[in-house]
């Protein structure tokens, strides 16, 4: 290969594709014409001493020379190339993970080894968005056995860095979503870190939901902190509360999410290692894990339930981690706010003891905080809860939030967002049913979790008697178009909130 | 909504995507702002009367201004739209069939109306490239039961131009790949249509493959035709070779088969749905489909073949096409080339009866041809063969062949690519197996399809006796860079050719 004809200059285009990496060549330059690629073909950029795969853009204007080569920003990240360096392009050699994926595609099952090179070249940025999406459908309904749930797990936790705290235990907690507003976690981490426990919590932000636990933690306070800082918030706290993205804790998984974002689908294979992986890489011991059961939760039925439940324990034990799951009422949503800000909101009233601290979400905390006491070892079982309440309610829990949020870098007093409509009952009744997907959605549409003031403040709950024009909820979004767009699907969907 | 605030100027880019649909728009602008848009979030782009669906990538750089949006070309072509014209954009309405999408990764049935929808949908450019990937995917696998399969037909019939050439009988044929060189249809054609019939044949591109017929014929004539001009030249003629892409029969088929390629899969449900589409919506009442059967050919077992057989015949039936399948001695490559060129160098010799023409391929040309006019009722059963040798050997069909060929624009004689190197024999002995996936792998990486010449001549077939020394197969490729790294891949696999 003439490698001399294959050397281009770096220009800065400065186009943001997410994760993905492009290269963007001139359809006339010299290695275009000599190599022969086409459009979309995946190619190899080297520097000197790295160098990554990307698909390619063809360019047929002058904002490159044909001379230059443009990357995405995520391309250039990874390749930490400056401007007018020189990069050189090459044929790719075949990525041999993808016969496995093909393979999964053809119903086979995977071993370790196989899911280990899938998840490596995943991490590489080696996967164009088709390869990835392609690999999450084929693992996606059901598709993978309880040996491949464990081997992928065991591939993502080996694939990023693994925390150690030197500590017998360590504890931590996760509710497998689908229930707006449930935002137990935060408050867990302060009553178990209260009580002396480690829980150094390392959390995602939302996949398809309004609001995950590190977008309503970064309300209040810093959640991207790298291992060194929160090796330090543990050591001093006892817990965190920090997004798992860039502590590099199962790194596949940041990749994979945003495309089962973009798909809306959250398979149980992926969702277990997922889970698990972030939770084995981040050391810890003991981990219970919430699973709300609703007709409209993530989790539909008892069956789904105890079938999840089984798969988690089994998986976790695999991969050495001690897992209880505890199945819990998802009828409704939890607490008053749905988003980021109105959560944190609902978050600092229980710790306060408000008197208009949501009950529902209190009752949540006190049973996972207790079943986790007694999972620990150090609570005598039966205990749990008594204890949890105890320090929920004499401030040693909030003394201890704030402690850790100033640990973590600041702490900010969350404020509402600047548009909002009420909306009102049109028939009086009993509130029969919500919609917990249509009012997650009715959330997202109108911003959150991107806009972290945007979301719903519910004023009611299931079997309340309403009145006609009684305040239902008060839509929340920070520009006007957002609000415009929640009102159109809330307008063209009537059965939100039910009332008979 | 401030409709107003949406409004961006259209500015050129020059990017080619291939099939997707992105928009560019920068981070700073005033839509960006006020509407809270991310990377990867997918938009709605609309002028006066058009719209399309586009994924956004944020600019950050000074290759658009504040006020201006770019659109990839596949996007701007379908949109129509001119430097500095106005274009609107706005928060995407979900994408309804998309639930269908998840139905399917979650192993449930689909129906007429559900596939209809998607590929409707496929068909505007809604899907991203994650959501094709993912359809593709969810139907792959033996996850398409027979009703399914001929739903996603008869949806990918509708969603484009239906020909009609208002003959009792139009005769077709079509060849399960991964036969390397099989480059029987044209030959079919030329014959079948010096009988008499209507054969007006439209061909894909190869998907996985070094050639398809479409690229073969490129070399001899033009295969771009529109509607207009293939039913002008196969009234002049009655039959024709084309590439189907452009006459829009199908054009759902068009958009998956590039994500297929991107995968390197091609899987059952979708291959049927692929071909009987095209076969239905070109007008065709009487197709033969070829199916090669052999240890590296695509379909690799007699069970494999005579599943797919019954799931062809019955899903044929359900859309109107009487079809019948032969099974046929997938062993080995067919002819001496493999390539675009090399290819339609193994066609003519066999039209102008040469001394040197291949004969594995005149002997399927003459079964093929026998079938299908057999399969019209204008030949008596048994008489097939008979009636077609003579036409190939009359020199009819060749006389035909360069009719159609002059009615499609021209007749171009092929040329050899510059760059070659001889493979030889290391050992004496017999040669005892053929990789078709490897040495059709070694032709693509030589360059082929898209460089035409580029391939591999072959100078030995199965059982031959060779002596140490013998010339195997030249390798020829229109680039050193291509010639490179396909010895590169022969020098790393020895199994390619097995001499014992």
């Amino acid at each position: 290969m003439e490698q001399y004809s294959n050397i281009l200059k770096y220009k800065h285009l400065g186009i943001y594709t997410q994760n993905e990496n492009v290269v963007y060549m001139r359809e006339d330059c010299h290695v275009c014409i000599s190599e022969g690629f086409e459009a979309l073909t995946r190619i190899r950029v080297s520097m000197a001493n790295r160098s990554i795969i990307a698909s390619l853009n063809v360019i047929n204007s002058e904002i490159l020379l044909p001379n230059e080569i443009g990357l995405s920003d995520a391309a250039a990240k990874k390749l930490k190339v400056k401007e007018n360096e020189t990069l050189y392009v090459s044929h790719l050699e075949p990525i041999e993970s993808l016969s496995y994926v093909r393979a999964k595609i053809y119903n086979q099952k995977l071993n370790y080894n196989a899911y280990n090179q899938i998840v490596s070249d995943i991490v590489e940025g080696d996967y164009s968005n088709i390869h990835l999406s392609a690999f999450i459908t084929a693992c996606a309904g059901d598709r993978m056995d309880i040996n491949e749930i464990s081997d992928l797990t065991k591939a993502m936790i080996a694939s990023g860095q693994q925390l150690n705290w030197n500590k017998e235990i360590v504890v931590d907690k996760h509710c497998i979503g689908g229930l707006p507003g449930n935002r137990t976690t935060p408050l867990v981490v302060a009553i178990v870190a209260a009580y002396g426990l480690t829980m150094p919590k390392t959390s995602s932000r939302a996949i398809t939901s309004p609001a995950g636990t590190a977008d309503t933690m970064e309300v209040l306070t810093n959640v991207t902190l790298s291992a060194d800082e929160i090796e330090h918030v543990v050591k001093q706290e006892g817990g965190c509360f920090v997004w798992g993205g860039t502590a590099q804790l199962s790194p596949a998984d940041d990749v994979l999410i945003k495309i089962e974002k973009a798909l809306d689908i959250d398979s149980e294979g992926q969702l277990i290692a997922s889970v698990l992986s972030k939770k084995a890489a981040a050391g810890s011991t003991h981990v219970v894990i919430d699973i709300p059961v609703g007709e409209t939760a993530k989790v539909r039925s008892m069956e789904m339930a105890q079938k999840l439940q089984n798969h988690m324990e089994t998986v976790g034990n695999s991969v050495g981690l001690n897992v209880k799951v505890v199945i819990t009422d998802g009828s409704q949503p939890v607490g008053n706010g749905i988003g980021p800000t109105l959560e944190a909101m609902d978050i600092l009233k229980v710790l306060k003891n408000e008197e208009r601290a949501p009950i529902d979400l209190k009752e949540r905390v006190v049973l996972l905080a207790g079943e986790l006491l007694e999972l620990s070892g150090k609570v005598a079982s039966g205990a749990g809860r008594q204890t949890a309440l105890q320090l929920l309610e004499s401030g040693k829990a909030y003394e201890k939030f704030l402690a850790i949020c100033k640990a973590q870098g600041r702490f900010t007093r969350p404020v509402l967002a600047p548009y909002k409509t009420e909306i009102r009952a049109e028939t009086s009744g009993i509130l029969k049913r919500i919609d917990n997907r249509k009012i997650a959605k009715l959330a997202k549409l109108s911003g959150a979790p991107q806009s972290k003031s945007a979301g719903i403040l519910l004023n009611v709950h299931l079997n309340d008697s309403v009145e006609k024009d009684q305040l239902l909820y008060t839509l929340y979004a920070e520009s006007q178009g957002e609000l415009h767009y929640a009102l159109e699907y809330k307008n063209n969907h009537n059965d939100i909130i039910t009332i008979i």
